[in-house]
């Protein structure tokens, strides 16, 4: 049984995609156990399915980290402390990103020996079905040598946990890939890491879509700018595409033929299916759903917290962190 | 009347190209010199129209500075050597990164007052016809906090004399907009351009294709990832889209039907007419085109020269500094 306890009124929407998601995900899965978090009286249509902790207030989106540990309240307060005393495998909110963050390392508490935990997304490539994790993508605003070292670690571990892969490729963020390439940050961590079997060197950004990474390590400055770039273009141009086919009649009927091979392509950029990031390094399963996540957004993130807690990608972290 | 020295020689693509662009750009412009360098039979198709230097040697993609600057017979060295000699307003080049960005600073030098120069480029941007600017893309590795005041300044007085617009918003790059957010580097630069009567305070990478920015600071490291990666995505989504289309019969009836709505979404995202970015700080207008550049995006940045020879940036970027 993999048990999650889920925050369910931390995201922008409330309540109604959550409970929708973990109606369907219960349905779908007969190996998982919910603790759902949130007021009793929303979450009624739930009460025979999982277990409810009822919560009376919800952190707000810009929440301070202080402010988080105060309301020993909220939901997303009660869901982390409730992942600990029930003693469960996952815990997933898609609250304020700051405050879900803040809690997870100091309740949940860090690994023996992690420096930082860091964020972990899962990344759609060019090559169909073949994702490759991110990390750190705003964890922290600023790391050291031996931080982004970690993460390498970290990332690989999670990697091979989750895809089942045994020496994942994992390399390192740079602004060419030549070995003297780089800032100081990049030219330590890489003398860091030049021995480590599975570190392949420096990737330019262009080709993290490329498909031939299997871990890409960026301190979480960068890795922010690089994530919400990369997105922000995304949805960019799916939003002129949208505009294209719906300007005229004639595009809309050129949508209609062309639909089937643009599904494909939509499914391919679909980021509602990965449904938001990990926070790794920390002694349980911590998911952050993205913030407006929708009923299959969230459903995605239930997926990543069932499927990463059911791999033991935190027990295989803290193996390959003693190597 | 403007004059521009051109690199015919130093892009992947050879001579096919820029002697194509170069043709065009001088047939539709009464106002332009351009002074070719290159080898001479190959440019023979130019010698009534241009006035021709001719060099033996091309400086490969991946020329050291050390190697750049010792061959002085090649058309890169040339070029930026003549954009002196001839005195001219501005000098192009396809070919390597580095080796052109060296010798422009080496040979045609900083502007009094200038730390280090930059690669600036333009946007675009959701709202059609607007670009924003982005400083530094790649020129340095890394960045002071007073260097990175000073690519506000330069962005500024650029931005000011090419959109033609008094008093552009200025933005500093972050993982957040609140004024505690970012890493050291992040916070230091915005202490020092706090009372700056433009600056507008951070932005996140997801805003920048909003339109709402006129320029956009990076550090190097930072500005290289975000460029690469962004411009990377949307390769890999026009990739896409362009498999959608032809996967079928009826996808490809599709594309008849929607051309017209999906023309004006490439023409939104096409690079090809931007065609390049600028090194800023210099005494002159200095353009790397796209290694890959084809004669559209040649074209595109024989534009870019031409226009901000004619609106005079570099004074402009003087004027700027001194205030």
């Amino acid at each position: 049984m993999v048990k999650i306890v889920v925050d369910m009124m931390g995201g922008d929407n409330g309540a109604k995609p959550t409970i929708a998601a973990v109606s369907k995900f219960i349905k779908d899965h007969d190996d998982v156990s919910i603790i759902a978090v949130g007021d009793e009286k929303v979450l009624e249509p739930l009460k025979d399915k999982v277990k409810i902790i009822p919560s009376t207030t919800v952190a707000p989106m810009e929440c301070s980290v202080m402010q988080a540990m105060r309301d020993k309240e909220s939901s997303v307060y009660k869901a982390v402390n409730a992942c600990l005393s029930e003693d469960a495998d996952a815990v997933l909110s898609a609250g304020s990103t700051g405050a879900f963050l803040s809690l997870c390392t100091l309740i949940i508490k860090k690994i023996d020996g992690v420096d930082r935990p860091a964020l972990i997304t899962q990344f759609p490539t060019k090559v169909k079905g073949k994702y490759c994790v991110l990390l750190d993508v705003g964890a922290s605003s600023e790391n050291s040598p031996s931080e982004l070292a970690q993460f390498a670690k970290i990332g690989e571990a999670y990697y091979q946990a989750f895809y089942e892969k045994k020496d994942p490729n994992v390399y390192l963020i740079c602004n060419g890939t030549e070995e003297g390439k780089g800032n100081t940050l990049s030219k330590e961590t890489y003398a860091l890491l030049k021995n480590e079997k599975n570190f392949k060197g420096y990737m330019e950004a262009r080709d993290v879509l490329s498909g031939s990474a299997d871990v890409v390590v960026f301190d979480g400055f960068t890795g922010n700018v690089f994530l919400k770039g990369s997105e922000g273009m995304a949805k960019m141009m799916g939003g002129l595409m949208k505009e294209a086919f719906t300007s005229s009649f004639r595009s809309k009927l050129g949508y209609l033929f062309a639909r089937k091979g643009m599904k494909g392509m939509l499914e391919t950029m679909n980021y509602k299916r990965v449904g938001g990031a990990l926070l790794v390094g920390v002694n349980k399963v911590a998911v952050k759903a993205h913030g407006n996540a929708d009923e299959e957004s969230f459903y995605g993130s239930l997926n990543v917290a069932y499927t990463s807690a059911k791999k033991q990608t935190v027990k295989k972290i803290k193996e390959n962190l003693k190597l």
